[in-house]
């Protein structure tokens, strides 16, 4: 029984073949793993052995192999080759890998490499780059069964014995009419389930979804996964069939989309890339995270105000600052609980746009309960520290106050973004808690303004 | 063409049918969409309304929509049945769906749901509920296309006419022996390209990966997704065939624990069931929030510690408060950047536990980067606030230390916590903020103290 390859031993004997220069022995190794396996370690050797492994790999094992390397180690090994290698590498790959390598990978280096590359295969991947990045278009295999609506059972026998092997899925079976547009699907199982003669029009299904090329590749991934589909037809304006997507790449999407909400929520940029951690050149990494830090820098800058405001407070009664950092933290953490919650309802589509109120109204009672069980302790922690009745009074208060304030900030941010079509990427953890920084601190010390009755 | 359903106009729908008591209406709406969807608007319906819309579904479509729904309404939906309709309704779902249902929606009506129900479903359903919640065991179907290896290609054509019609996929089939041991796998593809009268085991693929029953779902799926199956083999300790775990399963699966990914960065406890935001109970939201918010609000104590170790320090120079909110927040955000990109890298296996010291480096290295260029706004933000010099350059030293620091806790912790084996549910962005709060005060007041000679 084989469980999911640990690489890193793997890992360890290709360093070792490397530096005993063992070539012949780290091939064997190699070709005996999944190519997935072995794209894993060229992402996670340092930057001049990538090359060197890649080229002990042979010819046909290393097509599949670069169609699953990161972007950093794609780009170097395609760079590092002479362009007349690497047409021949990229003229073996599905068309679908071949738009992403050249479409997001290395952009750079696309015209030259199209036109060195096979007739057919450039203009099959050129049609494709003309769809957004990140859409259906870019997705999709161009290669598909395509049935006519006279055939009978026979007949689509017959030719599945011959077709494509490019093919990457026969389950389902597309009946195109003569212009080639999509009348309906059959499934492998029908077909074999059925009297020779019997005319494939009589038992096509003719709800089929499909999508248009622009679609966004996160609308793609909710279909395929809402409708348990393995295979799903790209079709144009006119139904014409364009291609299908695949559950495989579905899945693909699935991950980068998900590592791109990990990444929004911690306000680093830009992650539906498939970069690795390692293979992002440090210098890239500061570059994705310096302009939420600095904004937030700035806009941070607020609480210094807010504390000069209540300058003279805070110098009557100094313990009061010594709470500062404890309840604006809370408060943090509390806008950070709800962010979370938030933003991943919207993405399952559990919260529509127009739940703004009833949202509102659950996340200000549970910020209430959250904050009614902190201010317990608050309260009797301001007591233990020897503070007057007075001042664990103001904490506890306050501590009620931050945390629905939070709550609520951190329930409506998402649901505002949402709803005016902003950015998702605007909504992060780190952003909701400078918010409640500077707030937190005005709540905090309005209280105790009234409360000590300064 | 049709893309991804906007449910929100046919929830209308709903809504005015059940006020209008225009149920037959409801109806024809309803079964004209897919199951997914329909399970998705009960799923966001209030609770007194869900059962009434459940109920109007034809029995066949209702068995399908409550292989959809999420657990709060299935939950539901199941009691408020008779056992008798209930059991008749789960009789109809396919075993993976039953456990889940049985094993983890309604644990508490497992046994008397049990038994009523068909009694060979009720085994299958009981030998998959002996194994691990989250496990392959559970994920798996039971039914499969199983070949003999004495069968020819004609055989099999003629098996699969008449194949049980409950089989999700028939795209691999398995070759066992008589012990009903895996032998190896036929693509249906190659079946339809071989003469009638070879015989299977001449080209059956004998290096098909499968997984033990124990084996944890995020495992599978990351065996699925990086080897591109649509089906995956699940085998006992002797290599018996025990079911196969097909692709749609596994996109489920990665949904879910991208949302506990999510939540648990948030420092929200439990996240991977499939209760939606609204379907959860309000005090149920709230138990899964005040543990960790409670832990932190116990750590954050240490802020007030250590403010009281500088007192004096602080009532000397006042203006040295009014700077901590900015610096321990931008080192929280730091902080939460970093290990957002970590909690991605270690769940896409790009960071392995052998890599700490790499890490650090990096880490150290772009915290220093950052801290630079927020030292700058800093120091000209402080002189501009009419802030001596002295309490300037305290101000800049102080935030490139503190995103050093918040960089380097925001990489080991998550770090340690994989390679201790430890609940990767401990490490959150709310945690690694707290962790900075008290050490960036330290840092900054021990800085003021050396600079400004207190």
């Amino acid at each position: 029984v084989k469980t999911a390859t640990r690489i890193e031993p793997l890992e360890e004997q290709v360093r070792q073949a490397l530096k005993h220069e063992n070539l012949e022995n780290m091939r064997q190794t190699l070709v005996a793993e999944h190519p997935a396996n072995v794209a894993d370690i060229i992402d996670h050797l340092p930057e001049h052995e990538r090359l060197a492994v890649f080229k002990v790999l042979p010819f046909d094992y290393a097509s599949d192999v670069l169609s699953e390397t990161g972007v950093e180690a794609t780009r170097e090994i395609i760079q590092q080759l002479q362009p007349v290698e690497a047409s021949a590498l990229l003229n073996r790959l599905s068309s679908d890998d071949l738009a992403e390598i050249l479409g997001e990978d290395i952009p750079e280096q696309q015209q030259k490499l199209l036109a060195v590359m096979k007739p057919e295969m450039a203009e099959r991947v050129r049609q494709m780059l003309a769809f957004p990045p990140r859409s259906a278009g870019r997705l999709m295999v161009q290669q598909f069964v395509a049935v006519r609506p006279e055939m009978r059972t026979a007949d689509v026998l017959e030719l599945l014995q011959t077709i494509n092997p490019d093919i990457e899925t026969i389950t389902d079976l597309y009946m195109l009419d003569s212009a080639k547009r999509l009348l309906g699907v059959i499934g492998l199982r029908q077909v074999l389930q059925s009297p020779a003669e019997r005319p494939l029009s009589e038992y096509a299904y003719m709800h089929q979804i499909a999508v248009a090329p622009e679609t966004d590749q996160e609308d793609v991934a909710r279909l395929v996964s809402q409708h348990d589909l393995f295979a799903l037809p790209v079709v144009a304006d006119d139904r014409r069939m364009l291609g299908i997507i695949t559950v495989d790449d579905v899945i693909d999407v699935l991950v980068e989309e998900s590592t791109e909400d990990v990444l929004r929520l911690g306000a680093v940029q830009g992650g539906a890339t498939d970069e690795t951690y390692f293979s992002t050149p440090i210098v890239r990494a500061v570059r994705r995270r310096v302009g939420w830090l600095l904004l937030l820098f700035v806009a941070g800058t607020i609480t210094i105000n807010v504390l000069s405001w209540f300058e003279s407070i805070l110098s009557q009664v100094v313990t009061l600052s010594f709470f500062i950092p404890l309840l604006i933290g809370t408060g943090g953490n509390t806008g950070a609980q709800t962010v979370s919650t938030m933003v991943r309802g919207i993405a399952l589509n559990e919260v529509h746009a127009g739940d703004l109120f009833r949202v509102i109204l659950r996340e200000v009672g549970s910020g209430l309960l959250l904050g009614t069980v902190l201010s317990v302790f608050a309260f009797i922690l301001a007591l233990l520290l020897g503070n007057t009745l007075q001042l664990a009074i103001v904490v506890a208060c306050s501590i009620i106050a931050i945390c629905t304030w939070a709550n609520t900030i951190g329930a409506v941010v998402p649901m505002l973004a949402r709803r005016f079509n902003l950015d998702p990427a605007l909504v992060s953890a780190p952003l909701i808690s400078t918010l409640v920084d500077a707030t937190g601190l005005a709540i905090y010390l309005s209280i105790a303004k009234v409360v000590l009755g300064l």
